[in-house]
């Protein structure tokens, strides 16, 4: 297996071809950015942290059967993948309010909901990932109505999975986000990556923010607490 | 039938009390605003131009069997409605892209949409009338899912009757605005006002904005535009 020509380069990743048809390979930057790239920091550490972690956790949704892109780490920064044409669909699901949701809707952070909230946020930085509904998706053709269902079907899998692994970590799961691709053979797999980067992970017992909030609010230095993140996933 | 105490003061209406159980006497004010009250202006004739043109819209719906709170007009600038607690959602229909749509997805002004899109809209000014989605509308205990569904029904049979309508006035028919309200009796009619306040209307030949447009994007008087959209309405 070759590392071959660049693909693309996002905020926090960089894909490149393989010699391997169908197979790509990611390197995880030590980039941290948020409210979509205004805030931006080289963080020395954060790419393996966040390889490491997402690699942990696609093993384990691996074994309980969700399927997604991930094939295996490659070393500490990089992992291979399956080859997938990313959906450009933010799925966020929410098991207790925090962030934009407390604020556009006025409910305290930390308020439990009632059932996971799923949104869909339409993936286009230009437009500040607008928050969009089903007949938009329809509308813009980002997905047929099938391909909707299956992913809030898979949506709620994930969820309750790492609902279940989290607690395991002494870890709440708040809220997350998640992107799926399509195969060349139009299967839908999660894609993308699972890391504090891209969930709300609070400490069971003492509400701590263990994800990229330290970050995001300068609440301190975000690699001692994704470090321990990683430190609880080997553990189990 | 006697007006009796105000009930409600709103943004372009008054909502009294009246001496029979169930029935509100609703004054309609010269009053425009915009942008979610931030420019308003007095507009002498806009009251009775409003409640003239949904008095008229009412009853042609009611014709086709659209249920709504609407009674009888009581003069020009008033009317009768059947109780109802307003369900807290704007609930909007787009027939092509326009306004925020247009805005929020960068889909050009005037693209014809592939279907009706509806949209839900937290009525709440302080939030400043969040969209939200159906998990949204549950988890805030809004609405349940019947009641949803239901409107959603209703939505779409209100959009096609008021399509054919505005056809038979040479008016396009781009978007709309409506609420709902439940009776005592758990009831959901159709409540609120349809009018150019609430409906993005376009001359079927120029395209000439028929509607609101005038006054929120400063293009003229509104008042013969609305007269404009009323005299086509006596004319069938």
């Amino acid at each position: 297996m070759e590392k071959e020509s660049l693909l693309y380069e996002g905020k926090a990743k960089k894909l490149y071809k393989t010699s391997e048809d169908g197979l790509v390979w990611v390197e995880y930057l030590n980039q941290a950015t948020a409210l979509n790239g205004a805030k931006k920091d080289k963080v020395q550490g954060k790419g393996e942290l966040n390889n490491q972690i997402t690699s942990k956790i696609f093993e384990k949704l691996n074994e309980r059967g969700i399927a997604s892109h991930f094939v295996r780490k490659l070393s500490k920064t990089e992992q291979l993948v399956k080859e997938v044409n990313i959906i450009p669909l933010e799925v966020v699901v929410r098991n207790v309010a925090a962030g934009s949701f407390s604020k556009r809707l006025d409910v305290l952070e930390g308020h439990p909901l009632p059932f996971p909230i799923i949104e869909f946020y339409f993936k286009e930085d230009r437009l500040d990932d607008p928050l969009i509904n089903e007949d938009h998706i329809l509308a813009l053709g980002i997905a047929t109505n099938e391909e909707i269902q299956k992913i809030k079907t898979m949506t709620h899998k994930i969820n309750h999975a790492l609902i279940d692994l989290f607690n395991e970590l002494s870890i709440k799961l708040i809220d997350f986000k998640v992107e799926f691709g399509k195969t060349a053979e139009g299967e839908i797999l999660l894609a993308d990556e699972i890391s504090p980067d891209t969930c709300r992970l609070w400490d069971l017992k003492t509400n701590e923010h263990l994800d990229k909030d330290v970050y995001r609010r300068d609440l301190g230095d975000l690699v001692p607490v994704y470090k321990e993140v990683l430190r609880r996933l080997e553990e189990i």
